[in-house]
């Protein structure tokens, strides 16, 4: 008999143990920064209202953080209620999960990236750099989607946050790598760390949930809301934590470029891959996107508009073409089971930002970005700039990350496979009914869909 | 035989009448503030652009703005899209009454805010303001979802939005007290207007439309897109209209973490209430806002985040279990029928939110807050600062709260009584073919899942 | 036999040429301007971090670039979703001709408003004017919903977009109008080239599909979100390229008030024409956005609240009522087959707005705008203003701008006609399954909603 599904104490039990953990920590090492801080920022000034106020980093980074809050819960949440009877669980663990990684990013990041005097300082671009890990496990969460209980996902959530800020801290201040946008540490990690979770956590008769693995009319429906928040704010999301002034102002025109032309392709692709000429919605949901990941490495640089445009295309014609021919191969003969085809809009298009982003920093010069070089690459003001090493600093950068993130995924899988946390049988995959408590109408509908 | 629903002449007449009444009142009294007015702005410049032009408070406020604008209509209005039948009424009605009590409110705050030379000046920060009362209006809403005609729910408005004010006068002006979030002056005030208006309206014959007083499948995927909205955008809510600077960010970034650890305690107990474990929707929607709705006072404060998790938490423990035990009480002993729980989103976490400011004001020190003191409590500039007194104007003001908010409720829902408004029939509540134009698909759509 | 609507060669040939088009024109004329480029921005900077940075028009205009993306494509995507059986193609068909035009309008915008040294500048202002330009297209869209293919959609853009630059160009840069909002130059522009094309694409015998030619409830809440969304940010867009400071404020100010009273006179009509007194979702999806339109244009100037709810009162008025009396006759007389009603919501609104646009610029006057005057009317500076004449070129400018979209409109309905693009059949209009490859489920749901 399969292992019982009952969440009732081992979710309660996890969470609260959690988040109790998480509030002793935050009270034992997290301060306000010097943005946030009553004192701090009035520190020297006598009087109730100045222009500097103005210039608090609120003003700055916080629309870009909102974008990116919008895409980490509405943007992932609603992409995967695609699946006919696996809405409330899309979007619900979805929510659950960023809701406790978005704590323990600031946690973790914090304790890597240099704490102040023991403390860890936050405001809002630890919000921004909380979200973008959370973003990560998200990721991760669309190649398991359907296959794994709310108590695995926090679990898996643990050990990815952690590695991501490990990774994050080599890449960003080991080797000093330029990934404002999370090409590398966000979609090439959470992309392959999420692939090997769901091959560890294989499963050969997931036929017997065949059924419930696809669509009906409305969910394409919601799952377009997914997929137009994150196109839409992608320029947010590579821009977000740039320096300010022209990067940021750069960054989010390239990714806009991108992103136009990737849609040109995947709707092109699309039709060209169907016998009939018809467009798949996978496609249009998911590949649509690629551009906005394959530009988040070289979207601050000088890549202009044309380069942007070049890379959305490629972008968008691979994603397509892999979500046609390559993940049925994955899943048949490398037993990777991928419910959201995240190799194909993260993991590959990751790559190729990577990719793109080593060759373009090779690239840079200062005759082509002036003053403004130092503003991009942090160590051009050192005056030993080499845009050669900085090229290759960041083609290692991609391998650590991969490496990262497939002994991570390899370690968390084995983990996940452990058969105490209420995993669904093989028969009940992405079947909301599992977890959630549906009205009668509610599961009246779900038996409808079955039948039909 | 129930009186007619027919809003043939009721609905036009009032609405016309009701915007020609505005409309004369903005004409006569209605003036552009300084910072929107063209010669006011321009008064000392005589050239065509200047550094000043980016000082303009539309640069700080409106990215706010958009926010709580978006909160009150996708986020409210979605939210109650969770029954059945009724997702037009409740995104519908939102939108009509919304757009009534922003106009009026502007009239209503302007009065008894102060006018200048006998005019209400009017810019983004009397925008914000007027979406405030809005809000307040469509808490009340939740509590009488279903049961009411549009033409009960705009007289509920007129006078809501006027008592409001008055309550938000008393409040911040008279008694000093602090509550940019507003967990007194609109989650608490809302909620306690609103259940009483439900109380007075009460139907005993109400099992007759029981079956439509619930969700089905997508249903609640709708209300989730309101969920998430309004979780995403309440830091953006609480912070709207603090002081710029350090109090601004610091709001936003406690109103995230409380969010957070509500979020988690939200599943933690509703799995835990739950015989067989499972998540139920109307917590997942619901109570995971509780925690923006407890650091509505306290938010611009030194809560720090290890405060504002302790008191998320507690604020999604206590909603979900009123959600569970509270709920049926107050229907079966105290005759409120509160369709949407306001009680347990915005009452008791608005009294929650009251009390921990209270505290939170009576602990306040120039040793943690320094200069900044005066940034957050404005008497403290007087030199005669004493935050225990301080603490105490906060606790007087909920008391406040609560007697203007249930007199109010008690008055209104006795105007509302009377049998001229239209009000649905007990066997048509929660059924929006009583005064929507139904196609035939979508007609049919609703038989069916009578028949179910 | 009916032409072939297999897209398989077609769509995928004509996405691909048309994205290497733009390509290589990107690549060969456009350029970063100076607040995106590292060089051009930090050219007399030799630090690293300078108070410049806060000044880079990124933070003045972005926030409102992101509100009008939204409006774009989740606005008028899921506006249009409103139809049974044509969701897909409505939020996918707007993302590929909004994502095409774009980048489309960027290099006519450029060519026509003046090249800098043989090259377009773009930074987040351009993206502003060809998102609105890209508007103008989905405003067509909207006239020929569901009888048209995606290549017939792409071809239109193309001309479109083109003859909008022309006609942008003429009335802003010749005849010195003001339209910031788009009145004219893209609602009645948008409009009345779109119902020009329908008039030449007239189908008679479109009857055969007039059964899934109607919305099923949740179709038409998804048409909400486009609704809900458009009228939120409605005060960005009108907003968005204005001048700095007061005229971006009481812009945004006055659309608030213009679509708060519009929504009023929209429930009031739509109630008023039901001989049962039930408000109609048509109308309101619809009606309540007509007074964005129509302050489109005067929106900047000093039209007060006051003003702005009057027009906004009217605009809803003459909307609800052309969509109850006008429509039908149009399609009965005209053989205008209007699929969203567009006359209703762009036509007639945007010739209102270019009315009011021009008599409140007759009206204009030191003695009111002081010396904000030359901040919105840019003749002013010369010192020979004079009123009138500026309100009889805002005059000329609506003439031109009908002339144009008619002219405009016709030619390219006719270019349309051609039986290449492979158009649907009377028997197939507003059916996703011609375009898009539906899952089994998916395709269940149609023929369910067909039988009854």
């Amino acid at each position: 008999m399969a292992e019982s599904t009952n969440m009732r104490l081992r979710l309660p039990l996890l969470c609260i143990i959690l988040e109790v953990i998480l509030i002793i920590l935050f009270g034992a090492l997290v301060e306000y920064n010097d943005d946030t801080h009553a004192k701090m920022w009035n520190a020297n000034k006598s009087h109730s209202a100045t222009r500097d106020d103005y210039e608090n980093e609120f003003y700055y980074r916080y629309p870009s953080f909102q974008d990116v809050h919008v895409m980490i819960f509405v943007g992932f949440g609603f992409l995967m209620t695609f699946l006919q009877r696996y809405g409330f669980s899309s979007v619900g663990f979805n929510f659950l999960i960023a809701a406790f990684s978005l704590q323990w990013a600031t946690l973790m990041q914090g304790f890597v990236h240099g704490m102040h005097h023991g403390k860890i300082h936050v405001g809002v671009t630890s919000m921004i750099n909380a979200d973008f890990c959370t973003g990560s496990v998200l990721i991760s969460f669309g190649a398991v989607l359907g296959k794994t209980s709310p108590v695995q996902l926090l679990v898996m959530a643990i050990f990815e946050v952690t590695l991501f800020a490990v990774n994050e801290f080599i890449l960003l201040s080991m080797l000093g790598a330029n990934d404002a946008g999370g090409s590398m540490t966000i979609h090439t990690f959470g992309a392959y760390f999420g692939l090997m979770v769901t091959r560890v956590l294989y499963r050969p008769n997931l036929d017997k949930s065949k059924h419930r693995n696809s669509s009906v009319y409305h969910s394409d429906l919601f799952a377009m809301i997914g997929t137009i928040y994150l196109w839409m704010f992608w320029p947010s999301f590579n821009s977000a934590i740039t320096n300010y002034g022209d990067p940021q102002h750069r960054t989010a025109l390239n990714t806009y470029y991108s992103l136009a032309a990737c849609t040109l392709a995947t709707f092109a692709f699309s039709a060209l891959v169907n016998p009939e000429g018809k467009l798949d919605m996978v496609h249009i949901q998911n590949a649509a996107l690629a551009g906005g990941v394959a530009v988040g490495t070289a979207g601050e640089m000088m890549l202009t508009p044309f380069g942007s445009m070049i890379v959305g295309f490629l972008a968008g014609t691979i994603s397509v073409l892999g979500y046609k021919y390559l993940t049925p191969v994955l899943e048949s003969k490398l037993k990777i089971q991928d419910t959201c085809g995240i190799h194909n809009l993260h993991g590959m298009p990751g790559v190729l930002g990577a990719v793109v982003g080593a060759v373009t920093s090779a690239l840079a010069s200062p005759g082509v970005y002036g003053h403004g070089l130092q503003r991009v690459f942090a160590d051009a003001e050192t005056g030993k700039w080499n845009p050669q090493s900085r090229g290759g600093f960041q083609a290692i950068s991609l391998a650590v990350t991969l490496g990262m993130a497939l002994f991570g995924g390899l370690v968390t899988g084995f983990i996940l496979k452990l058969p105490i946390y209420g995993a669904p049988p093989d028969t009940h995959c992405f079947e909301d009914g599992l977890y959630w408590e549906l009205t009668p109408a509610s599961a009246k509908g779900s038996k409808v869909q079955e039948i039909h």
